[in-house]
């Protein structure tokens, strides 16, 4: 008799942004005049940049004839992109990246979710708190995070607390870990960490012989001087850390997909399964939108690529401005678009979620959402 | 400390189709002048038709613009392409499937992979044999397939014999299993099953409780009458079968990436345990892609794509009336693209592979990558 993986039976709820959009479908339906304003989920609402569009329609008409039509490609994706990424987003930094670390995908989301696979399964994960709910729910999945206890919290995850109080800081974990996810610059806090404070955790991996898996989505967003924009510019992280990166934050690639992961070949069989995962479960980007964010690391694309980003900045700084005018409590929205905000009179945040939508027409992410903190 | 998930390590060899990559692209820097044909990887040759051109330039012209572009959209799909696919590809047969049914994708060697996720972890799997090397792979990585006796056989999963002897429709098997991966018309073999051969399959599932996943990869290319284009033609298949199609061999989009999967609501837990992963671990289809897979359903593209289609059976063909004349055995090419032959004088078909690229710049697939069989 068929059964099924009864660990996605022990998920309580939805996947969080699936529900907010349900959520914002069903309010609108039922006020049709209504406008509604979205900062709920971190979406993008400018156009793709003209170097983009262009290189988009150039792609399209290769599509279109005998000669220049791509069928299947490299599962890793094309050399075209792979090298221009290497070029512009690390070696100009300092950090050497070979071809075979560099896996291209359909996203962050998905490479993040998919990692959870090839993990042990009775490694300990820490998240910090909160979270981008895809690293819990993806090991909830997989069968490593244990009981659901209730309140966001699972038995066998080790919770690293983001608070006011540390700065959003998490200290390094008092018992020993195995996996890693850190997540900078923050979603959904908004904030980073320094050379310095990423440097203890490399340490700390290093030492404990754990990985981490690093999130950079929001690199691009990174103004401050002493803000790594990789985990690479650490001394020792290309033996324990991957890094995730997409171009939907960074080029407005959110409905149009591509992200990459690097896994660097210092951790051996990690490169090597990665890869075997990616070529038998992925069939590789397409073509024209790996034309695309080739496109983005252009020089003409890089320059609209910064306009862009600019003006992300400037509804976060103007959100956050407003917020602190209205006497609330906010962080983020300097190195990243997200601004977190301590809901007013202890509003529990599903309620301040509702409240918001029915009374401001603003949608806004729960917090409870991204963990028990 | 970290450890991976050793399921991974089990696996012998490469994926089939990345090494035979590598393989001809060695070949090629060795042998700069050659002209190789590719008969191998079961990929397209002629470009998107005219109809789905124009849809992309439409739909990259939309991205160009703030009140048509697009950024997030649903996980399982727009509704303009999956209604389009209820009403074209199903209702047109008198099948009814409704819109929560459908899960768009980026194609069916992602879907058919990722559902080995959520089958539970003690299933037996059966698989055709020869098959489409994902299926058995995916289980190995979810720890399913036990021990690697060696010659392409685990030691829990259950192999249906296809042979020229029983017309490469194989038996019912013998002891218990409770997942069976069916792929019709099939990859490699080009053979299919009528209605009545599904049909025991259908009531085996139901009588023993067990579920289908059926690859319909390449219904585009029936055209026999009795040969069902969908299981759910089968009565009682709603219960008991999962249902992946793709746009890759329907309208060359093996570069371009789209696919579908139909996990009926009858499957009750299933239904929502794929939309849950499906939520959680991808981020949906391009929207420009998904526009370009609507317009393959539109009356002109559906045209235009027949023409397709009957390009590559005519190569099929060819080929097979070639090898015929050669006094080689062989089989398929009627309702699917693919040919199946004996090697001359019982050769080894990874023998017989070099010996065809190097000696006729032929690549094809060696059949030992499919199964023991």
């Amino acid at each position: 008799m068929f059964t099924q993986n009864d660990n996605f039976l022990k998920l309580p709820g939805k996947y969080l942004f699936s529900e907010i959009a349900r959520l914002v479908s069903e309010h609108k339906a039922a006020h049709p005049q209504e406008e509604v304003i979205s900062l709920g989920i971190g979406d993008v609402t400018q156009p793709l940049s003209p170097t983009v569009i262009a290189a988009l329609h150039k792609a399209v008409d290769e599509m279109a004839v005998p000669s220049t039509f791509r069928g299947y490609g490299p599962e890793q994706g094309y050399d075209f992109l792979a090298l221009k990424i290497i070029d512009k987003l690390y070696r100009s930094r300092g950090i050497e990246i070979e071809r075979s670390e560099i896996f291209i995908s359909d996203g962050s989301k998905s490479d993040t979710g998919n990692f959870a696979e090839i993990i042990g399964p009775d490694n300990i994960i820490a998240v910090a708190d909160p979270t981008f709910p895809v690293y819990v729910d993806t090991n909830v999945m997989a069968g490593r995070a244990g009981e659901y206890l209730g309140e966001g919290r699972w038995s066998r995850i080790v919770y690293l607390d983001c608070t006011p109080e540390n700065g959003f800081v998490p200290s390094l974990p008092e018992q020993p870990v195995d996996v890693i996810y850190l997540c900078y610059p923050n979603n959904p806090t908004g904030t980073v960490l320094n050379k310095t404070q990423l440097k203890k955790w490399v340490d700390y991996a290093i030492e404990h012989q754990a990985i981490i898996l690093y999130d950079a989505a929001y690199e691009a967003y990174i103004v401050e001087e002493d803000v790594p924009h990789s985990i690479y510019e650490i001394e020792g992280a290309k033996s324990v850390a991957i890094e995730f990166r997409s171009f939907s934050k960074l080029a407005g690639f959110t409905g149009t997909r591509c992200g990459f992961t690097v896994v660097p070949k210092a951790l051996k069989d990690l490169n090597a399964i990665w890869n075997r995962r990616h070529t038998t479960k992925f069939n590789g980007t397409p073509y024209i939108i790996q034309r695309a964010a080739e496109a983005v690391l252009s020089d003409q694309g890089w320059v609209e690529t910064q306009k862009l980003v600019a003006g992300y900045m400037a509804n976060a700084k103007a959100i956050r401005t407003c917020l602190t005018d209205l006497g609330l409590d906010c962080y983020g929205g300097v190195n990243a678009p997200y601004i977190w905000t301590k809901t007013p009179q202890n509003m529990g945040s599903w309620d301040f979620f509702h409240y918001l939508l029915q009374n401001a027409h603003v949608v806004c992410t729960p917090g409870v959402g991204f963990g028990p903190c």
